[in-house]
């Protein structure tokens, strides 16, 4: 009899968009004139740049004839025009990769998913929290042991390790999701050097970068001191120009990133993930490939920099509202997140069900995201001026 | 210290198409002066249907404005427009489908590879031999049992259960990848027999379906009787459409398909899977979507229909050619790939040299499907009509 990977009973089911989605609906049922803002999925609202649609339709036209029709990717992991895009960003803030240590994949999703596959069952995971979902789902599904690293208002929700814990596999994001913490150069070098006396790896999710503004701050892992060394970066173009329905992201395996096995061998990880991919994926559509590499061109930063900074705008909003409200708050500058705390002492759900009910602006609970967001909230920068503008209007009259 | 998968270093090193790779390139450095004809990768060579071009066009175009730029997907399975054109498209040969049935995805590849993340480690693998690497390779990932059907010349490379022999998990390929086989109707439903008195599940791959002609032929499982119980199906529009650059597939899990728990609880393999794809996948890009959707227009099935008679024609080229020489093949008709069994008592190595050094003609050794390909070779229709007329010229030269 076929056996089900019984792992994915002890999942907890993802109530939390679910939840938010029906108490919407109820409320919208009730009050069909009283029309939502929306500041709770993350999901951009500016359309692509031009340049990029216009890449996307070059792309097609080429597949839609013989001499310059692409089938089969020779390699299945991006073409180089693109890999050299995106090595030549990464150079613009000092990183220097090179083709081979960078992967296009269809948005950083899968690949921070999938990543589990090339490590075995008997690792400790480390997972900062609260956290984007994905990296504990994912390694819940293959029964592994998982730690926290508190994220919490004492240390500015930018958790650190801590020297008496032993982690094989860590997971950080920063820009953070959801707290809009972002780590300096000198804590990436502290988790690089708490991971190379754990042998560990580390799995950077680089996916907020674009919204970095401070030079201070560092746009990858790899600006780190050795940080080549012990960790992956994943990053996407969603939030960097709007590709949440367009799918586009590269994944960097440094090639000098090695793991003994058990043999004393010493495996390449952009091997292994080589391996994986080569059976599992087939890589990325030829014209989103097209558009992707618009991204990197000069008109390219230019267009989507103005998407970047119209969020920004949004963010400068909300934070300057939340300031002079005296609610507390992480993130909005250097990130598309505000991460508040919930005032009056409300918990996250009382909180989201008084700004639906009051003033009707949807934003996300922080308990969906680990126990540590209990009583903070998320909202975010990427819905438009107008309503941004509106909806924290009416929190200033509500508050004060 | 962090762990790999060990399973990994266990993998068979895929050196088929490496071999190849060094084969062709020595001798080519070797003959600059002879061109070769390339009839080894199962790539497509004619370029997108125009129908699917505009469409992938129109959907880059409403990417660039606000009012219908697309984000992310709500469900992450794809559009209801490109759900009711493929069940539309099952429905145009007798079976009927729930778009919540259908999940759309960047390719079969992906879908046939990760599924295995759904099951269990403890499950017994049944793979026909020979066949598509990624059913074997997928399962060896996870440290899983395999066995293997014999598919060989005495039942037409179409292998058929043994009833002695338990199974959990059962791959079908038919139209078949490498051999060109095509199961019958009755086939098939003997296969769903004994899957489900195993209680077994039944990958199948459908990814040739449109190459089928003869309308007494299953273009689905689901044209055996009791199959939505016991089967997954997974399709692409790699070979329908060309799509193998574009990325575009879909997979049907059937409601009724549920498999007992442990815990005695009844699970749907299509809510688990859905769990899967949720922490792991974000939908295909909006502009291919509309791409694949423009396939199953009417102009798009008569412009696409074009190129599958292209390649048909290619394939009776191949067959008659085949016939004449006398030499024994399977497939070719109700398929793009024709397997013969190589003259005069070579193996397939020696055969592939030999078509390499006297008529520059490249196709795939049938060993590197598996043990019963050994003596066999995989030629493929996907090549121009005038490199096919004359790869077979050369061939009826070498052999008359």
């Amino acid at each position: 009899m076929v056996k089900i990977n019984e792992n994915f009973l002890t999942m907890k089911k993802n109530y939390l968009f679910i939840d938010i989605a029906k108490r919407v609906k109820a409320f919208s049922e009730a009050n069909p004139d009283k029309p939502l803002i929306r500041m709770g999925i993350g999901d951009v609202t500016l359309p692509l740049a031009p340049v990029v649609v216009e890449a996307i339709k070059k792309g097609a036209d080429e597949m839609g004839v013989r001499e310059t029709f692409k089938g089969y990717e020779d390699s299945g992991t991006g073409y180089d025009f693109l890999k050299q895009a995106v090595a030549d960003y990464y150079g613009s803030f000092g990183v220097s990769l090179s083709l081979s240590e960078i992967r296009i994949n269809d948005g950083a999703k899968a690949d921070c998913g999938n990543i589990t596959d090339i490590f075995g069952d008997d690792n400790t995971i480390l997972v900062t929290d609260p956290a984007y979902p994905v990296y504990v789902d994912s390694n819940v599904m293959c029964g592994r042991r998982i730690i926290y690293a508190d994220s919490n208002e004492e240390n500015g929700f930018a958790a650190m390790p801590d020297e008496s814990v032993h982690a094989d596999i860590i997971y950080l994001c920063s820009p953070n999701n959801p707290t809009g913490s972002v780590y300096t150069k000198a804590q990436l070098e502290e988790w690089v050097s708490y991971a190379i006396k754990n042998e560990a790896v580390i799995i950077f999710d680089s996916a907020y970068e674009a919204f970095i503004s401070d030079p201070a701050l560092p746009r990858s892992i790899y600006c780190a001191e050795g940080a080549k060394k012990c960790a992956i970066e994943m990053c996407s173009l969603s939030k960097t120009a709007g590709f949440t329905g367009t799918r586009c992201g590269y994944t960097v395996i440094p090639e000098e990133l090695t793991v003994k096995a058990s043999d004393g061998s010493e495996v390449s990880l952009a091997a292994l993930w080589g391996r994986r991919q080569g059976s599992k994926f087939n890589g990325v559509s030829y014209p989103i490939q097209c558009g992707a590499a618009a991204v990197f061109t000069p008109e390219g930063q230019k267009q989507t920099r103005q998407a970047i900074d119209y969020y920004r705008r949004n963010a400068k909003v909300m934070t300057d509202t939340l300031t002079e409200l005296g609610i507390k708050f992480t993130g909005g500058i250097n990130s598309p997140y505000v991460w508040l705390k919930c005032p009056q002492g409300m918990d996250s759900w009382e909180f989201f069900d008084f700004l639906l009910e009051k003033i009707q602006v949807v934003g996300t609970p922080g308990e969906g995201f680990g126990k540590n967001g209990a009583g903070w909230f998320r909202l975010t920068a990427f819905g438009t001026y107008e309503n941004t503008v509106e909806a924290m209007n009416r929190l200033k009259k509500l508050f004060s």
